[in-house]
């Protein structure tokens, strides 16, 4: 019975069906003063509740499942979750899937989080962080190959987001990361700027807030000049 | 049949395998040389190259469909498509669903990326743009409510995101508005900087760069000293 449903479904307007439950779910798990960790009402309440097959239910239910808002537990049967906000964007974000202006899209995404996490940096750093990402600084070999240079950013620039406090914003930028560094592959001569990691460091130490804002624009500035030249 | 197949899995661990077929699919969408639009194999011939149920698939099919990953054409089947990288985020993204501590970093996110877009503005800032932001500014009215407040700060930031030329964080922040919005109306008192929308607007016809910058950072102060409070 409920395949026939789905075949119905496949000649007309395919998945539309599970796409109006989706969306009626979500807005029903909205409304509801539900807390994460309260069990849902079972598939078959909810499917008699939408007038829906368990076929159709159950292909909405997935999708909830894989944006992280609902989970299955033994015995408890389907739990609200806090939602990964970042779990589905994720999935996509793969620089061989997205087309080139997106790309080029989150290159500048990616420096407009650079220049603007000084005060955050600033109000949350610690002593602490401050030697570590020296020692990463240290660790990094100038005249090395393209690869090595690309994980070294990735970690620079990964701890430095990490300093800010911002969970979000961690995972954030490394997602973007793969895509910045698949950017960078794609430029032709190696581009570095006056201000090196290492100087970012000691500003870190010895500078003011402000004058980290200008040590970082130097250190990305080969980047923006790239961007004014493709104007 | 294919039933049979959903009901043995509903015992063991439901979803399962539909999450093993998603990500070959997607392995398999990244690594062949597909372009956007190119027809894909049918359902028939998926299910049998994966050896697993029509049923399995198309649940695994249909989360690829929310992704954006693919989509149906009539006649011509499932064709892949440019990914919609911000459409599933956006669906979690609900200041109702969103855990307190997450609600904390979106928050310092967009502050983070309003500190930093200065350069992206200047790079492409037109004197249209500037006279459509003086007027989005000049209709403020700051002595209204508190809904009024946040439909003028969400138009004349949407602007300024619109004025980098960049679609992607465009519609980032506009994701990210209500959230900031939902974060202003949990504040106790009404917060506004030294700093205005229609000095900030003068800042971008008159001033430099870094004008723009310690501009920003002044309109926004009120939000970095509660910051600094909570610390």
């Amino acid at each position: 019975m409920a395949s026939n449903v789905y075949n119905g479904l496949e000649k007309i307007v395919p998945a539309t069906m599970a796409d109006v439950v989706e969306v009626k779910l979500r807005e029903y798990l909205k409304n509801k003063p539900f807390l994460p960790g309260d069990a849902l009402p079972t598939e078959a309440e909810l499917a008699e509740a939408l007038g829906v097959s368990r076929n159709v239910l159950r292909e909405a239910l997935s999708r909830l499942r894989m944006l992280g808002m609902i989970e299955s537990k033994k015995k408890r049967g389907m739990v609200l979750t806090k939602p990964d906000i970042l779990g589905a964007f994720e999935k996509v974000l793969d620089p061989l899937i997205i087309d080139k202006d997106t790309l080029q899209d989150i290159f500048e995404l990616r420096l407009v989080l650079e220049m603007g996490l000084a005060d955050l940096l600033f109000l949350r750093k610690t002593d602490k962080d401050v030697a570590e990402l020296e020692a990463i600084a240290k660790a990094e070999k100038y005249d090395s190959g393209k690869q090595f240079r690309i994980k070294s950013e990735i970690e620079f620039h990964g701890k430095l987001y990490e300093m800010t406090g911002n969970n979000t914003l961690k995972r954030f930028q490394s997602m973007l990361l793969p895509i910045f560094g698949y950017v960078v592959t794609l430029e032709k001569k190696k581009i570095a700027g006056k201000v090196n990691h290492l100087d970012l460091v000691q500003i870190l130490k010895k500078g003011t807030k402000d004058d980290f804002k200008k040590g970082m624009y130097e250190h990305l500035k080969p980047h923006f000049d790239r961007l004014k030249e493709l104007e």
